[in-house]
């Protein structure tokens, strides 16, 4: 199952919970796993908190010092922090799905994190189980 | 299936290995794969080392490096560096499970990673295959 | 399923998205995922560009910048900066499989990350659904 996602800056944390939840409970499986994968090298998927939307911008904000912009790349397209912030931050998730619900924390949502946009982004789940 | 860790410091490295093995021979898979996953967003899971502390200690050294408390964030509860440090380690391994064990490698464990302790932490282990 | 990789160099990616594809084919498995893991403890599994071979080495310079060799680690073996890497890279990739085959992005590849060779690596390929 996929579905897409329209980012709007260059780079931007966006919330896909929703969407994740949905494809699970269209999946049927009652006991299992959820994958979040995405089919890009400069976006990635991440799990944290979702409801104060200043610990996002604190997490891209330290990803931006990790992979700054002038550290003298060799890929010439000029996008090397944003495929370094896919290698460290992990191009999916896995979450267990238990009930038949995605069983994230209380705090928990699903990230899609565009390190290169604005794009439109297409996001694969797969759920396995029983 | 579920267990409970208490963390005993701001951040520690807590070995799980033996709770997950014993998670997997109760699933009684023979085949298939072993997620380890944190549903709190201020703690990660991560593989690595368990034969000599000082590794896991010089990971956490250098995480605090990476994700420093003095830079400037945002969120205002002081545990960014936490979220931080969750992203960038991740809130789930998976490992393969092979003949109904955990097949991890010779020196590989399983760590709960605690970044803003000390606190009880609840870990899911998940199990599918055959 | 596991297969060897000997790498070549203290620090290197190495491009293993043939030998997974090739798994994924004789698994059988129409849908469902395929995990790739490394039973190690100083390497690790990313999926990034493989189309252009700057970009896994900006990467892996950068990795180095993050975990440089001189940061006064606790660890004697002098190899805490692959440690540390490894837990920032992760220990596994879990990619879709869809229609039989490994649903891998247009630009997007399996890497080994090596970070304290040169050595013979195993590498885990598990493939679960139906």
């Amino acid at each position: 199952m996929e579905f897409e996602v329209r980012t709007r800056a260059r780079r931007q944390f966006v919330d896909i919970t929703p969407q994740v939840i949905e494809k699970v409970q269209a999946s049927g499986v009652r006991s299992g796993l959820c994958v979040v994968y995405v089919r890009h090298t400069t976006a990635g998927v991440t799990v944290n908190e979702n409801a104060d939307p200043t610990v996002a911008s604190d997490i891209l904000r330290r990803l931006e010092a990790l992979a700054p912009d002038d550290a003298g790349y060799a890929h010439l397209e000029g996008n090397s922090p944003a495929h370094i912030m896919a290698t460290l931050v992990g191009s999916s998730a896995t979450i267990p799905v238990v009930d038949g619900r995605l069983a994230l924390g209380r705090w928990q949502g699903v990230f899609l994190t565009e390190f290169d946009g604005p794009r439109t982004r297409k996001v694969s789940v797969t759920v396995v189980g029983t």
